[in-house]
């Protein structure tokens, strides 16, 4: 085939126009959510999140509470025939106003519904932790990707603007080079609660907020933790804690030198932070796993103290998760927080439980 | 002997009175420190916290440099005759104005000037750590024992009033049964300096710096730690790392069941600080460990948020420290950071460093 330069041009603007297509008609179109468990995450923070969203709405419900899912459904102007039961949770497969689901289950259930979410033609955002074992987390994105599916967890902090803010000045070298992390998260736990139940939790504090602390250092390094070493001890002797671990401290080395030193608990309560520390300076972040009240403080190297906090007056921090996953599917792009994320720190964790003696 | 109830009551009054004399007596006398090493903690930080002090005074010093002896001597009101090197040092023991020697020398050089200190009958405040060695801190030890002189490890912040403040709050139970612990020192190190040369330092940053952080989660729980695991890294290659760690981060376990999560560094700035976590509260101090400005926050359930700057507009550290130890030879009482507590971090440090495969 011979062209000439100015027909290559031509053809390549084209293209760029063919490819801008299904973008820039999807701009009119929605994503369709159907939430999957309606617990305090779900009705008081992802259903409300969505609500200011152009890109997304609440399409259905999945509730054993056929009550609780009808006063929602009014709420969200979810038709009845879109509240399922966890019996004919399959049936979503045949409801064209759902795009994906939101799962937010106890995490022994994870990988259950988002496989059989995946076999009904639906995307998948889950909560964290993606599941409670290692293969389970494998199964997930495979069947995903059978499917041709994405598959994001819900790493809430990794679109939100003070964490952002983090990564950005560190990926912009404004500290230096990184060589150190402390980070800790916990939170004094109530009995009953499944979150003790190890079956239905996988583990303790260390799955459901340490891994907080874990996903952070990975997204503000941009390294996999190579090795861990850490101790878990169970002090209160009131029966909370017969199945997972009270607290859990732990050391990680990344492959560049990076240390990372972290604590987390479901005995005592424990302030989200994180701090790194460069060569040029520093950052500390707290609260910063929180709903709301991010902030950030930083001392960099010839530069006034910075002292942010969340600028936009805290906007719900579940309204740019869940936009992300309907830009995604619109756009057919990776997920920034895909099942792959989640994969690595359920390997990372099984490997601090291992180290803790836990396995 | 058949004595009265009566008599022997005025017996047992008699007996504390003879008791009591000593230490009326001594009221009226002050402790006489030979300064042992004049860098920058003895010219800057120690002998000016002396200089208030009723309890004691500079009355000898021991250095290298002559001018830089004679100098500091004018300005302490130190007699030519008080001035010693190296060479002769153990001619303090004919010195009656001296009664404990400070030893502010290389970490290597502690264990030889505190045995030899005690050869010349003199008792000794040596700073940390205590030596480069278990063996030679036991040596120290027992050099002291034998000759019935007190010995104390520099431990400042023992002394200090937030610290103190931190540790009566954990003692009077206002954070409820305490779990867990993280802590960080560390700060960017110029080339050249001799805590880099491993013979002389005994370690890095874990030696010099890191102890801070563990003699503090030691003095917080009143508990000794049992296990240890870390992780230690050199990310400069710009040479200054060739024989002690620039990175170290721990994770230690009390018996009680207590983590604690600490981080150390040569390589970057790394402000001291220690949060405590109970199941009522936590605090959190910093800065922790220098020699200003320390600052303590706390949340205690059922009270309002504390918030205390150190209250006396930061007097030195040094005046309590020094006259620390002027009371208990006045007194005949043992150091609350004996020899003792300077060899249990020494055990401690070594299994961390064992820990990072660093023996």
């Amino acid at each position: 085939m011979n062209i000439t330069r100015r027909e290559l041009g031509r053809l390549a603007a084209a293209a760029a126009i063919t490819r801008m297509v299904p973008w820039a008609h999807s701009q009119d179109r929605t994503i369709g959510y159907c939430i999957v468990g309606l617990g305090r995450i779900s009705m008081q923070h992802f259903m409300p999140g969505i609500k200011p969203s152009k890109r997304c709405r609440v399409t259905a419900l999945v509730s054993g509470h056929r009550d609780k899912a009808e006063k929602m459904a009014a709420e969200y102007n979810v038709p009845a025939a879109s509240i399922y039961g966890y019996e004919n949770y399959d049936a979503i497969a045949g409801n064209k106003d759902i795009d994906a689901v939101y799962i937010a289950l106890p995490n022994s259930m994870h990988a259950e519904y988002t496989i059989r979410a995946a076999k009904a033609g639906k995307h998948v955002l889950c909560e964290k932790p993606m599941a409670t074992s290692v293969a389970d987390s494998r199964a997930m994105i495979e069947a995903c990707r059978k499917v041709a599916k994405k598959l994001m967890i819900a790493y809430r902090c990794q679109y939100e603007p003070t964490n952002l803010r983090a990564i950005q000045l560190i990926r912009d070298g404004k500290l230096g080079k990184i060589q150190a992390i402390e980070s800790a998260n916990g939170f004094n736990i109530r009995a009953g609660e499944w979150r003790l139940n190890r079956k239905l939790a996988g583990g303790g504090p260390l799955m459901d907020v340490g891994v907080y602390s874990l996903n952070a250092c990975r997204y503000l390094t941009g390294e996999e933790p190579r090795e861990f070493r850490g101790y878990s001890s169970v002090m209160d002797q009131d029966g909370r804690f017969t199945e997972v671990e009270e607290n859990l401290s732990w050391t990680m080395k990344f492959p560049s030198g990076v240390v990372a030193s972290c604590n987390t608990s479901y005995g005592v309560g424990m302030p989200g932070f994180y701090r790194v520390h460069g060569t040029k300076g520093m950052l500390h972040v707290e609260p910063a796993f929180g709903y709301q009240g991010q902030r950030l403080t930083a001392r960099i190297q010839g530069e006034e103290p910075l002292d942010e906090p969340n600028p936009n007056k805290d906007p719900s921090q579940f309204t740019p998760q869940a936009d992300h996953l309907a830009e995604c599917i619109l756009q057919n792009k990776e997920p920034k927080s895909p099942g792959q994320d989640g994969l690595q720190d359920m390997i990372h964790m099984a490997a601090i439980y291992r180290s803790c003696g836990r396995a």
